[in-house]
């Protein structure tokens, strides 16, 4: 069996990290390869709950701290329930946001700080780091008209003014760079035929390595 | 202003923590105390739906840190909306569990570790810890004829067996012998007479306290 990988896309709303998770998995699928798409917050149903908790817009407003706990509460279960089993089983991973979400938004958008942050990755997932984590990024301002283009009614988070959503872009080139090797960086404001273009470029040494090992002797 | 009181109580399931919140409250009345009741997991909205999260027997069971980060992420929301206002503004808190309901169940019940815990509780409440905190204390098989004679059906914790109760309450009087200053341990297999009249004992030098503070010159 060979090594299953752990992809995670990341970004702001409206970057396209649907469209590119469902490409993902349909070059997943050209090269043979098992794999499960999965999202967070969420992915299981109680995760799905929480989830729930934090987008309603018009319940109770989580302090900063809950939203943080919230998130990671969600997280260790999809990382429990999903995440791993189908790792250990060589099932490949594709998941839209992760723990890189928390460092953006709660970290970048609400001023968590990093040591609280990196308090709660290490004790949620010390061991388990994304394989590649692709980052979808563009402008705030053109990711907020895509996101009106929808015409759905914005969550707890799409409603916050583009100040935060600066914040949370910042937060991800940030962690980016801070992890250079299983962050790419994809311009996420070219068209949608070069944005596919340069994840499959980012995606490629993966399959390759896939290929060579699945027909190794 | 005299300073307000935080009073907790604790115990396992059955040892009378509701009874004696409510004597609590009425000799806080008699005193012209002002004060709230209130109780974890839960104590807001959004901790109360928590809170169904993390007893629905019927639902996808919370993996243990999972339960854990939930009971540590309402009890943020509780401190941020509920307990912290109240003491700012001079009003008693009597809470019906807290933190160390969190050492008891997630760390002696479950198995989850000290270092962790004080991790967690430092992040939610370095600064804020209970006046009082009344640990009823009886032996397990009694408490459990106890719940089983309410006639109703036991949650996801109240089904648990035996020897998870025995490790919880291994796991409060631990935490009563780390925190001999604030912890008092209540004999709850006494007669309910007896027991408010511990009760009241343990209570009293506070009572006395604020008396004085509020007939000072």
């Amino acid at each position: 069996m060979t090594k299953a990988c752990f992809i995670t896309l990341e970004g702001g709303e409206g970057v396209g990290k649907t469209t590119n998770v469902n490409f993902i998995t349909t070059q997943l699928d050209a090269a043979n390869i098992p794999w499960i798409k999965t999202r967070e917050p969420g992915g299981t149903p109680l995760a799905e709950a929480i989830r729930n908790l934090l987008l309603a817009s018009e319940a109770e407003t989580p302090c900063h701290l809950t939203e943080l706990l919230l998130m990671f509460a969600g997280r260790a279960q999809h990382l429990d329930q999903v995440i791993r089993p189908a790792l250990a089983q060589g099932i490949w991973v594709v998941c839209d946001r992760f723990t890189d979400a928390s460092y953006a938004y709660q970290g970048g958008g609400r001023g968590q700080s990093e040591v609280t942050l990196a308090l709660l990755e290490n004790l949620v997932h010390q061991d388990l780091q994304p394989d590649l984590t692709l980052l979808l990024d563009m402008p705030v301002e053109a990711a907020s008209k895509r996101v009106d283009s929808r015409g759905q009614q914005r969550d707890r988070f799409e409603q916050e003014q583009l100040a935060f959503f600066q914040r949370v872009r910042e937060g991800y080139l940030n962690r980016a760079h801070q992890h250079p090797l299983r962050f790419r960086v994809v311009d996420a404001s070219l068209s949608l035929a070069e944005v596919k273009a340069q994840v499959l470029g980012y995606l490629q040494p993966l399959l390759n390595d896939a290929l060579t090992a699945s027909s190794a002797p």
